[in-house]
């Protein structure tokens, strides 16, 4: 009796539906090998050799952004390695930069273009799951992500975050770097991690090691903007930083000025590390405030009829003050918004036990989560209160305009509810193929198809092909059209009118004044 | 047997302590007869008469403006009636305009210059208590408060406003008005006031007079600001109004544009009052919510040892998204910030019976309220909690620096929180004379001797006085130097140092730094 065992390697597979098979511990140790070699070659051509930890939405780009600096010679400065796990999840896009490719789908070309140049023609930007590759970096640049489990905005006590993963990254860095090494922390933070987490973890490891010579360690975070200028967030943007010690820090000034524009944005650097983790925990908390801020006034005015775009425009000639104040909207996505105050919280509670809570802060983050469900109770009232058998199509899954970003959804936060309540969402986004968190719901491809198919609709991005949209074509092209709810201000006064006179019933976010002319009780 | 009656006639104060008779009914029916002539002589020479009701804050200075407003030909475009009412409280501002002074406390010397001017030279200003002074108008703004009489940010149904006295003085109108009169608000307003209380009142007033006409009504809400721009405030400075009709909205228009400078800045037409009334509260409560804002951060940042302005510094660099983030300080004082959201509250609940509440929104508004005792808790960390027999110097009791207004002042709240520990609160302004409300209380005329007194000192407000002063007089001539709390960013890192360097113990709000460096632990 004879069994054929037919083992299938463990493959990984980018959100495309492309997939990689995943190397083993023999052929990981090959590529090490073959890595050092290449990097033993570029420093002994002067070039410095960096390591970039977790190649995701940041770390792929900064990998970039790297290997494209160049010294006064016109040579590249560095050689630069990128680090992600041989794992399903992460595999992919070691192989993508390896094929000269970015693993971000962005619109911005430079991304793709520094990516190519790199891997196949400088040949100065190398991926790799390879571990001890951290022995041959000058540099280490962490870019893995800690991130919240339990986001908890009405129980301050019970944020949890997902240390582990973070810690076990840290450790393998401690384990292999070189004494001499500098390691530079872009993740985002919880205020103190840098000095009570990460420094003793690595001095622990390093210990273990017999090293006892200075760690030089330094919090520089990113402010990495998904979209258009998705390059020009890292090379040509506002740069803060800090350490615990001088030399670390002077290190660290150097190390960013030698791929940052300093001319034309200076470096800041701040007074410990955790007035860097603070910064920017605090940064994008005042963006979530002022969001949340923004949408109890829309909840209001539009209960009162008051179109609040027209009365923000009104206050936004106060500039200085006042131009600052946001606009009506949909929800809050992205990785950030909706963490960075709980990791403020976090810390505050678990590692410098003040006891003080955030509790406007983070009032502001529950606000901005349930914010999706406004645009849900527009499309109820346009539905009857009744969904079963209604096909809703919701226009953008992205969580900004223009990009295939889809970290934290809040166009999730609505299909869910619209299933709950027994509807048929269906999905459209000019910028995304699939959703890979989300396999059983398809995008649609033909948009007028779609339209034709729909009950209701709902604009919930304002990306550019729906702000360019004949808005006739939003009326259908069969039987009665399908009512509108424009979440993100993308429909104009004289496209909802047009609409209106073609019998769609429109509800807009934040525009009273649609209710009170009747176009959605004509 | 007889008796003596002494009849003493009922006197205006002025608090700066000068007393002018009440006028009687009969005195008062004399000016009126003399004021009505004038008004027609004017109104002959081709000037329009505007009314303003009430000469508070916002009504004494737009009458100043308004008279000072040129027609092509370099005349006086108007003949401003300022009106207010026959009372202790009001009458001494009547005085006060007609003596050629503008009752005003103001660093603006254009206020006082445009009044004198227009009172005793132009003659186009006179200020009255004569009620039927309304039938002389051509406009009527209307300048008068509604205030709030409790303030319960944590029960958003229990919001009370005094609306008697407002409606009255809207009926005084209505009794007395002309026909076709454009009455203008500039009361800060809850949203639905201009066309729910008001235009039904007027309504009701003039068809007891059997007028039948069209009522001419808009909202025009101001954005005075107390200090060394007051008059541009209103005069150059941006404007919003709106009416329910197009005529009274037209009026409007050509009334505003003729008193301000609309090339510079011009006029915001709102589709309707509501919307108007809405910008206000809105622009108001954007504001207060920035503050609770990073007063929230600004216990942490303190618990932290983190310097919050360095860290704020830092993010402001982000222009346009980022550059308008508040600082840590003292208190938010002042008619409009404390009280505007709560308006907003209140229609929802009672004008419009929504049901919707603005929770964060309030919730900044309470932690607002009680910002000052954070300071009251530096100091009681200073004196070590025993405040028996201690005196505390509260430098600056305005609610802005370089003004003398007093309205809703946060020292009020730390003077109030220091009796109630036992230490003896004395204090220092020198913008403010005399603290009307708090008699009990005197001001220290010699700063230097004040703080030879104090065991401890607090800078409340940033006046230029403050920040001028060598820092080392804040440590007094004699005996060990008084304790001091920072509360407004007065002292740099330097002084600071230097006032260490002498014996001082410092705490500033914000500013953990100097916890963490020890200056107030030598």
């Amino acid at each position: 009796m004879s069994t054929t065992l037919s083992v299938k390697r463990t493959e990984s597979q980018a959100p495309d539906g492309r997939s990689w098979p995943i190397p083993t511990s023999e052929e990981l140790e090959a590529s090490g090998r073959g890595l050092s070699q290449q990097a033993e070659q570029a420093r002994a051509a002067g070039r410095r050799v960096v390591l970039v930890q977790g190649l995701g939405f940041v770390g792929a780009a900064v990998a970039a952004v790297l290997a494209a600096a160049e010294d006064d010679d016109g040579l590249p400065r560095f050689f630069v390695i990128g680090l992600d796990l041989p794992r399903p999840d992460s595999y992919w896009k070691i192989a993508r930069i390896n094929e000269g490719s970015t693993p971000i789908d962005s619109p911005d070309p430079e991304l793709g273009q520094l990516t190519r140049h790199a891997a196949l023609e400088q040949h100065n930007l190398v991926a790799t799951a390879w571990q001890p590759a951290y022995s041959l970096a000058d540099v280490v640049i962490v870019d893995v992500p800690l991130d919240v489990t339990d986001a908890s905005e009405h129980d301050a006590r019970s944020i949890e975050l997902r240390l582990d993963p973070f810690r076990e990254a840290i450790r393998a860095i401690g384990r292999h770097m070189r004494p001499e090494a500098l390691v530079v922390l872009e993740t985002t933070l919880p205020i103190g991690t840098t000095e009570r987490i990460v420094a003793p973890l690595l001095r622990e490891e390093r210990q273990q090691r017999g090293i006892d010579s200075p760690l030089y360690l330094a919090h520089a975070y990113e402010r990495v903007m998904p979209g258009p200028r998705y390059v020009d967030s890292i090379r040509r943007f506002w740069r803060s930083f800090a350490a615990a010690d001088t030399e670390s820090a002077d290190r660290a000034r150097q190390f960013l000025g030698s791929f940052v524009d300093t001319d034309s944005h200076p470096l800041t650097e701040l007074e410990s590390p955790a007035a860097s983790e603070m910064a920017k925990l605090l940064e994008n908390s005042y963006r979530a405030v002022n969001i949340a801020f923004i949408h109890e006034w829309t909840l209001l005015a539009e209960k009162l009829g008051i179109n609040l775009f027209e009365v923000i425009d009104s206050i936004r000639v106060r500039r200085g003050t006042h131009d600052n104040i946001r606009l009506p909207g949909f929800g809050v996505g992205g990785y950030c918004l909706p963490k960075d105050a709980l990791l403020a919280q976090w810390s505050s509670i678990h590692l410098f036990e003040t006891g003080h809570e955030l509790g406007m802060t983070l009032e502001a983050l529950s606000i901005n989560r349930d914010m999706p469900l406004h645009t849900f109770d527009l499309v109820s009232e346009l539905a009857g209160g009744n969904f079963k058998g209604k096909t809703i199509l919701v226009c953008g899954i992205a969580y900004l305009p223009d990009v295939a970003d889809l970290r934290n959804s809040p166009s999730e936060t609505l299909v869910d509810a619209l299933l709950a309540a027994g509807a048929s969402p269906r999905l459209h986004d000019p910028c995304v193929e699939t959703w890979s968190e989300r396999p059983e719901l398809p995008l649609e491809s033909d948009f007028c198809a779609a339209i034709d198919r729909a009950d209701g609709i709902v604009l919930a991005v304002p990306h550019r092909a729906y702000l360019d949209l004949d808005p006739l074509v939003l009326a259908g092209t069969t039987g009665e059209p399908p009512f509108l709810v424009d979440a993100q201000n993308v429909l104009d006064d004289t496209a909802a009118e047009r609409l209106h006179q073609r019998g769609s019933r429109v509800l807009g976010v934040g525009k009273g004044h649609w209710r009170k002319r009747g176009y959605h009780l004509p």
